[in-house]
């Protein structure tokens, strides 16, 4: 199981590295600005739950696996990117796919530290979509969280699969891949179809 | 004491998530990002606090009770702020008594775990302030902190107030009040009569 | 060793807020505004550092000297600045300095907590380059970071020579001083001479 919470963890910051690269290359930063970005994408969200949750010093920053995985996805990007040529999608399918891996990875980990079951998720949430917050500050843009896609809400509501099966006593892989399968495709969902949630007509300021 | 604490925390929160959320219906976001928006700006100071104290996981995590207040906040406005019909006053006049009751509630909080005086008021500036940074520096603005209006001197001089009657020994409500209406003073008249600190004209950038 | 760390930890705090201050004029915000930018310039690359490592509470807040150290820059660029005509020359040449500084305290402070060599040298330059970010991210630019000139690499040149002598066991103190050397230089010579990471042409958006 942990070793399993430790691939998936990895296998989330290198998605979030490639979408923070993707971004960086598409803002025309240089390569260590690339490998910044990157690094900065793939870990924020997890430094976050392990300085919130007490554990520190954090996994990014004290295994250099994440370290390594990062840079190897801004590499990769840096010098292959030719080979994509739609840099914003790429940049919407990775991060789609590290919000998924996170939320469900946070949230596990929030559980197996004794967290609450509502605040695990809460975790989740937030180590879910740390990394894009944190790509995005740093290019000065708002954050996607914030602009008018389901996003926040996918990971709560993968992070809340998580916590119901903890609750219900269910086995957490199945639990694992259900969470992080509803949240990549609601969106997925938000991104292709468009799918949206209220946004309010504000009165004209006066 | 302890629960008057809890109970003006929760308050700030409260007022600092509507001040949130009132940001967020302002510039078009959907129900959700008005939620983050709401739970970011009413969270960051204390849990900005309670990490530099060593205070983990932090009250905002790991109490339920600060995320329901948030949620009950940013639903107020998204659905009720059609009586409301200058946004922007709201988010100033929220984020004004949120610093106060922050600037307050921080100094004591950092008191009671043993910081320095001196420290434990800058401590509550950082506490009063964070929330109304986060929310900003999500919509990619240049925080009202470093606008031109009295701002974190107004949440210093409250927080000075809270360290003096620790010192002096006095009662401590009593200065706690004190110190959040001096806050919250300062900043009204800051905002409603111009009051202002001294700018500095620079010289041409050559 | 420990007095001459924390000396040089001071020296770094007061050039950072010295940038901090000057950017702070330069975008003339006022008084208050300017003491928060020195200070949030001069600490945010520590304070990182140390809720990192878990040394909590960091010395920046737990010691008055570092925000004696950032007022008195803060005082001094705020009513001497007309000593100095050009303020977007003092922010880079100060920023050069802290995050020279910092990057090699930053890496020795790690290493004396017990982390890996390579993780120390990494977090010297989220030490280094902390201070620059946040007070860009406040004035909502894009950090220095982020654009094409060599700064994080200066940074982890910097550490990395740190790490390097400490594996060798080489004497620490002149280890330091050609960390810091290196770093400064090569962020001068980005500055002055124009050197340069490579960038990508990123294919037109379609």
């Amino acid at each position: 199981m942990q070793m399993l919470l430790t691939s998936l963890d990895l296998l989330g910051t290198f998605v979030f590295a490639l979408s923070g690269a993707a971004a960086g290359v598409r803002h025309r930063v240089d390569l260590f600005g690339v490998l910044v970005l990157a690094f900065v994408a793939a870990v924020a969200g997890g430094l976050t739950r392990d300085v919130l949750i007490g554990a520190v010093p954090p996994a990014a920053i004290s295994d250099w696996k994440y370290l390594a995985v990062s840079f190897a996805a801004a590499l990769a990007i840096f010098y292959r990117h030719g080979a994509f040529d739609r840099l914003q999608s790429l940049v919407l399918l990775f991060d789609a796919m590290g919000l998924a891996l996170f939320a469900v990875v946070g949230t596990q980990k929030a559980l197996q530290h004794g967290m609450d079951p509502v605040m695990a998720a809460l975790l989740g949430m937030i180590a879910g979509i740390g990394g894009g917050m944190a790509r995005d500050l740093l290019l000065a843009q708002v954050p996607a969280v914030l602009r008018s896609e389901l996003y926040a809400t996918a990971a709560l509501a993968g992070a809340a699969i998580v916590v119901i099966g903890h609750v219900l006593e269910l086995p957490s892989v199945p639990a694992a891949i259900a969470g992080a399968l509803l949240c990549f495709g609601l969106r997925l969902g938000a991104i292709r179809l468009g799918w949206r949630l209220p946004v309010v007509q504000a009165p004209p300021e006066r």
